[in-house]
């Protein structure tokens, strides 16, 4: 089993911590993708995942898995440990939406922020930036950090009182918001003191 | 189960799709929501979802599930029949990647091609348009009928030799399109031959 990817990036980041949270980093062989020299943009990348991004989960049998939700949806059927995306249909429906809750309201809508409206990862990469749509994207990402402040106000993790894949996602966003410094007001309590908790797993640390 | 809807919209039509392949449309109540009179932004509605979209799915214990994909996920663990997720992780996997890029590569790029660079749903939903955005996306749209076209080229379905929710998905985007007014071209025959295909089955006709 291999992955394509960049060590640090957000995305990949979902990826590794769901190994680690399984206990499986070293079942994985790392493979560095060059995204500032745009190989994930190579006619050979985009033959594993058309969308040109990482990560790219190659399985022994030469079948490719894109999208860290389908990515991690692998390793947890694969692995032993904890339970990342729920066992029952309930359980199982509750972290799916809010994953793509934390998708949608955080990580991707920051990753457009970033990618529109600021340098982004410079000119070379950003070729068609629509600046209204990235600030629009941002101030969405603030509305999501409110809401999950909120959820957090009443619950332990982001899909109830256990950690799960939904936790990931958040996590993995609010670090691509610092990046992208877009701060986290410091009167979402909840949400902060969650993160904090989060920082402390032995997947992160 | 009460399912949170409007009748004919393609996001509906996806849970409605699954419901049809389950054979259990007849185990769930429809309440219509007035999209048009903009009942999904009212307070109420966003308590139920904060993204103001239908469907939702209302459990009896008082659990609301929102985003088409989690919603499926638990109408396929709930109901008998076909499995429209998969069983094993490898299964899983592709199934869950497949029906991610019928979302980022059609349904969602139509959807925003449409909200975003046409009348929509008309002025007073669409209080914050970005023309140049949505024609991006429109033909990112084209791209992902020829990245569908290719890949049913090679296998029966979307995610395979068996019909999934992944084909529901790509299924209830060409819709979307139509009605859009993005036309697949006529030389896509391997995704007009599929769509055709997928329009006689029972959960469709
Ligand atoms: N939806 C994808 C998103 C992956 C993604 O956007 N990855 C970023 C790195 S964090 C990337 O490859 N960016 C390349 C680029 O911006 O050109 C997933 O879940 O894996
Ligand atoms: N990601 C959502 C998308 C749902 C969605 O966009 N639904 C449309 C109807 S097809 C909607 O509610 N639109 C309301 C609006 O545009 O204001 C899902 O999977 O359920």
């Amino acid at each position: 089993m291999k992955i394509y990817d960049v060590e640090g990036f957000p995305n990949p980041l979902r990826v590794r911590m769901a190994l680690a949270e399984k206990d499986a980093s070293d079942k994985v062989t790392f493979i560095a993708v060059d995204v500032m020299k745009k190989e994930h943009r190579s006619d050979a990348f985009l033959a594993m995942n058309p969308l040109a991004s990482v990560p790219v989960l190659a399985l022994d049998d030469g079948t490719y898995i894109a999208e860290c939700s389908a990515i991690i949806e692998y390793i947890d059927h694969t692995f032993e440990g904890i339970s990342l995306t729920g066992t029952t249909a309930k359980e199982r429906a509750i972290i799916s939406m809010m994953q793509r809750r934390a998708e949608l309201m955080v990580l991707d809508a920051v990753a457009t922020y970033f990618h529109h409206a600021t340098d982004g990862l410079g000119p070379e990469l950003e070729i068609d930036q629509n600046k209204a749509w990235g600030n629009k994207q941002g101030e969405k990402a603030l509305a999501g950090f409110k809401y999950f402040n909120t959820i957090l106000s009443n619950q332990a993790y982001v899909a109830g009182e256990a950690f799960t894949v939904a936790d990931i996602t958040l996590f993995a966003g609010l670090g691509f918001a610092d990046f992208a410094k877009i701060a986290v007001p410091n009167e979402y309590t909840h949400l902060l003191n969650w993160r904090a908790k989060v920082a402390q797993r032995p997947s992160v640390k």
